[in-house]
């Protein structure tokens, strides 16, 4: 049993259109014990993700959140106690702990991390954005040397570790990001060769300039108009790796999809696949041991944008939809 | 040299809309001669296939068809004289011929045909459709025992030779046409395992209840709305394969795509895939064979719906727009 509070945030109501402070509420309750099969956690970083905001809607790869109920996310924690097999306190997990200071989690359902420095690594490049970017691209958009790339958000946790990638590999890669910052950054630091700032214009043109010899791979985590722009621009036998949709996340879903869905994936013989990290949990262990590789080499750059306190999370969140952080976000309780 | 007239059916202006007998007219030339590396050929049967509406909008994976010139189709032929290595005489061959009695074609851009009968299976389960539905099934779609399969234009060319390939192969077949009668040909004669009927209501509901465990592989004949339903009703891991999309052909192409794109891709972790049958000619031998034991055997029906007269071309293909063939729509010269 441990004394004090746990400092919980609440999901008071599911927005129907664009999230905001108003649908969360802090509050504060025992700290829980962990049951049979289960551990005592002390979170140390929340994990920022849009898929938090798709959650909302309904059922995905995961039951919905629900209203009044701790809102759910991704946390590296420590153990504090444990009554599961094989894990002892001091060991460091990942599992969805929720936005709140302690949770008790069922020990089947966490993952025992390896201790790294830093400690937030866990949530970027060797977490579930890390690897989201490595399958996503090597296992679902499989590009050859010299072929062109296009990532969209990819100033984000995802797209940034994306066309990172996409470099070592030999290809052509093109940015989609919001923002001459974000679009500067990523040619001048991340090595990306040209960026596309969607807030600077349509993206079917500047696309075209940026990406001369056409799409190869489009790795895409936005969906919608950029979607389109990028089917219309892809070459014979390209391939699309569909990891999300940010722009149908925060407000009403879009009432239809891209246009040349089917026309186009026929007469240029696309493949669409999506895919879900979980999927690839067998090849975690060599994923890492590459991301591992690249980032001691320094080829491989991290960017984390780490916000301090729980309160803070929803405004993070809300932020994040927004497009305002670059690299992983999260939050550090 | 020789004499005589050589019908034309030309197409005198692109449809903006539907397409209709005003779009094209009867005319005559003089039998053309085969230059150096060329064939004469006789027509003997034209295909008549919905993507010779989508010619009409613009290059597709050919070039596009031309206002004022023979209507450009697939057809069977025989060789009256040739300039080329590898034909002579008698020969029957499979080529662009257009809509003509007589075409002289590049003999590199002809494929010779097996002596088969009747001769009109070249065009049908050993031609095009036959193979477009194998492939497009089998390495596309990739069902597995007890998976459940669903194909739209159920009662077409292809679409009847998918569901029984599918059959073959241990799936739950059900097939989606236009038509109470169609829909009962489906089921009584060819073996699907229900059938739905797209003028009689609804698709979404029809399918719920005519793949209660949702949908595995759906060959896709149509897109638009049935691509739609289809997508909201796919299996985890499920795959789309991709053949074309007659709803969009005859008239202005849909301004959006179906929803679910990429929302439920992701989710569900879906592959659509587009394929175009030429892009499987290496395994073409492998592919006949398995055809022609399924015939040969009886457990593969083959269904055609032969027109005859040059002249009643344009209507043919108006009519297959519409959906008034069972199978494999020809004419016969």
């Amino acid at each position: 049993m441990t004394d004090g509070t746990n400092r919980q945030i609440l999901l008071v109501e599911k927005p129907t259109g664009k999230l905001g402070p108003e649908h969360f509420k802090v509050s504060e309750a025992a700290i829980p014990e962990a049951g049979d099969g289960e551990v005592l956690l002390r979170v140390r970083y929340i994990s920022l993700d849009a898929a938090n905001r798709a959650w909302m809607h309904g059922a995905t790869y995961r039951s919905a959140v629900e209203a009044n109920s701790v809102m759910a996310g991704g946390g590296i924690a420590e153990v504090i106690s444990s009554n599961a097999l094989g894990f002892t306190p001091g060991d460091i997990v990942f599992g969805d702990t929720g936005w709140q200071d302690y949770a008790v989690v069922r020990g089947k359902h966490l993952t025992k991390m390896p201790k790294v420095e830093p400690m937030t690594y866990l949530l970027s490049v060797y977490g579930i954005a890390g690897l989201t970017a490595y399958f996503g691209l090597l296992n679902v958009g499989r590009p050859k040397e010299g072929e062109t790339v296009v990532v969209s958000a990819a100033a984000g946790s995802v797209g940034s570790i994306v066309g990172q990638i996409a470099k070592l590999k030999g290809c052509h890669v093109v940015g989609i990001a919001g923002g001459a910052d974000k679009c500067q950054w990523l040619t001048s630091e991340l090595g990306f060769d040209a960026a596309v700032d969607y807030k600077a214009g349509p993206v079917f043109k500047q696309l075209k300039a940026a990406a001369p010899k056409g799409i190869d791979v489009y790795f895409d985590n936005v969906g919608g108009d950029i979607l389109e722009a990028c089917i219309a621009q892809m070459n014979l036998f390209g391939r699309i790796s569909c990891c999300g949709a940010i722009s149908q996340y925060d407000g009403t879903p879009s009432a239809h999809g891209p246009r040349g869905v089917p026309g186009t994936i026929v007469v240029k013989r696309l493949t669409m696949q999506g895919f879900i990290v979980m999927d690839y949990d067998e090849q975690r262990s060599q994923a890492l041991a590459d991301l591992q590789s690249w980032v001691g080499s320094g080829k491989l750059k991290v960017q984390e944008d780490i916000i301090s306190g729980l309160e803070n999370t929803p405004q993070a969140l809300i932020g994040l939809l927004a497009g305002e952080n670059r690299g992983k976000r999260m939050v550090k309780l």
